[in-house]
């Protein structure tokens, strides 16, 4: 990522009438056999998808037999895909999960962070408590990796570590949807304790309209994929948490976009209705970025997009006061990257 | 900001064996003669310095004799020069100012946020109440400017207006201690609805050198603004919080670095004793990686600056279990410019 590599700026932030701050990074969008339609920016060198990969992550869950055989409800595997707020209905999910599954919040790995969730945090301050690994964001996620490993007839204990059968198992899952090989330099520890796989966003993006379609996927696999995002669909509150940009996309656009958020400025989506994928990275792994990123992208592809996402796109940036100072905006580059891309587009239909 | 024009990686975030993220960005190093020691990246762009010129925007309360006859300590003068973390002597320091002034928190303007501090956000939880202007970062420099403003008979009410005498005065002062004009198409508005104006990194530097040194002002500014500095040296704790910062620096290298952050990515710096200011900012706005970059420079010009900012560069990634899985590092970039400028120095220092 040295100057003569620089990705382009995606998104500016104005202050008043000037460019305070700029997010580079890059983008690819690709169909399921890999067809690359948008290439912006690097898209070939491997990044870690981190909390992105979640509902690729939660496919043993289903496709093991243990959603079945656990009853799951659709919230309770939309929090196994979700990066959640941790506010009420995301505890209690997470808590049936595990109760399901015979365990409790004592196996979970994540480690703690205070969550997001205003109501909660009072509730543990009003208490004198500190958050545990239920408060963490990844709880859902852990739960259901849980409750497939116990299904499956392993031990619980460790299912966090690279080399435990079910880590084994998503590794696998990940490089065979994504049509990546991930070698062991690949490897990175996440926040909540588990392995992340960097891979490049060209592929990822592949991955994603894969999910999103169930092209290319071995027909369980593909069933195991739709279940989970239809349980999204269905739950959008569970996968992250009221006035955040999933849960309004999941909400806004069911059935027409998927889109989950990873740490450090990653965003993917599955467009099942036009089976393709998205995948993008910030270089300085800032959600400001990724977001706005995202929802220009959306804009373009989806036009119902442009109504649910009015206020991510207005970007409006509003001081203490309430004072409207200045706009997050998509850059010149992005906005040209995606006219060419329509454009390409409308001459495809035409020449069709 | 577009891609010709790039700014250096100042900083690489890793994760495992891998770079996840970087932060661009620009440093200039000057001295009070406005001679340009390191200029790394676009040092001549206008950027918002927001609240890193804090200690800037106190001197009217000094310059004016209103810390004289309001018998200010230096806790309420650091508290001025402060983006405070809302802990309880924080919050006792802004109140004790506005009180000698004759004035109340109903006079602050700069809007309301959650405070850093998590012993004043459970108090306020427990109470059911809502944060207020005066747990705003900013609080203390409302004051001190509330106060000036009371001294010098002007009406404290719309005090943060650009307007208004003492904006007017405070933006005199900032264009005649970084040597710029400051046109109305650089200003904007910051977060705590003060005027904050553009200026270049290289001004941003000079500016600091001068502050530092009193070379190039008045006598009466030299006064104040050592006074100021000497202020928060003696109060470190009142000008950020505990584990903060510039706390950190205050505290460790008390006279021989004043190092102030603003929001996006900015921070400035004055050695005193090396007769140099520091000026920086991150494109992407990240904080992680401009404390990261400072540090640096600091270790590289002050050697005592290793064992004070010794964690800051360590830039340990811990995830929640407390595992080491990534570092903030200097770049090779940043690196290669600081050994250039230590080499200049010491052929300078043979010549001589």
């Amino acid at each position: 990522m040295e100057p003569n590599s620089a990705n382009p700026v995606l998104v500016d932030v104005f202050r008043g009438p000037r460019v305070e701050s700029c997010h580079r990074g890059a983008i690819a969008i690709a169909d399921a056999a890999g067809r690359l339609l948008l290439g912006l920016g690097d898209v070939a060198r491997p990044i870690y998808p981190r909390s992105a990969v979640k509902a690729l992550q939660a496919i043993p869950l289903v496709e093991s037999g243990a959603a079945d055989a656990f009853g799951l409800s659709a919230e309770e595997l939309a929090v196994a895909c979700a990066s959640h707020s941790g506010d009420q209905l995301h505890l209690d999910a997470v808590r049936s999960l595990l109760a399901k599954a015979g365990l409790d919040e004592s196996y979970l790995a994540c480690g703690a962070h205070w969550p997001v969730s205003e109501a909660t945090m009072r509730a543990l301050l009003l208490n004198g408590e500190r958050p545990r690994a239920i408060h963490n964001n990844c709880s859902g996620k852990h739960a259901g990796m849980l409750a497939a490993a116990v299904h499956l007839g392993l031990e619980p204990r460790g299912y966090e570590k690279p080399e435990h059968p079910l880590q084994v198992t998503i590794k696998r899952i990940l490089s065979e949807t994504c049509g990546v090989t991930l070698d062991p330099d690949l490897m990175g520890v996440d926040g909540c304790s588990l392995p992340t796989f960097a891979l490049p966003l060209s592929a990822l993006a592949q991955g994603f309209a894969r999910l999103g379609t169930g092209a290319g996927l071995a027909p369980e696999r593909a069933r195991a994929a739709e279940r989970l995002m239809d349980a999204c669909f269905a739950a959008p509150v569970l996968v992250a948490g009221e006035g955040r940009f999933d849960t309004i996309v999941l909400r806004g656009l069911a059935g027409a976009a998927f889109t989950k958020g990873g740490a450090e400025g990653v965003h993917c989506a599955a467009l099942p209705e036009l089976g393709l994928g998205i995948a993008l990275k910030v270089d300085d792994g800032a959600k400001r970025g990724a977001e706005r990123a995202l929802a220009e992208v959306l804009a373009a592809l989806l036009p119902k997009a442009w109504a649910v996402l009015a206020n991510e796109l207005e970007g409006e940036l509003h001081n203490w006061r309430g004072r409207l100072v200045g706009r997050v905006a998509a850059s010149a580059k992005l906005q040209s990257a995606l006219r060419d891309l329509l454009d390409a587009g409308d001459r495809t239909a035409t020449a069709g």
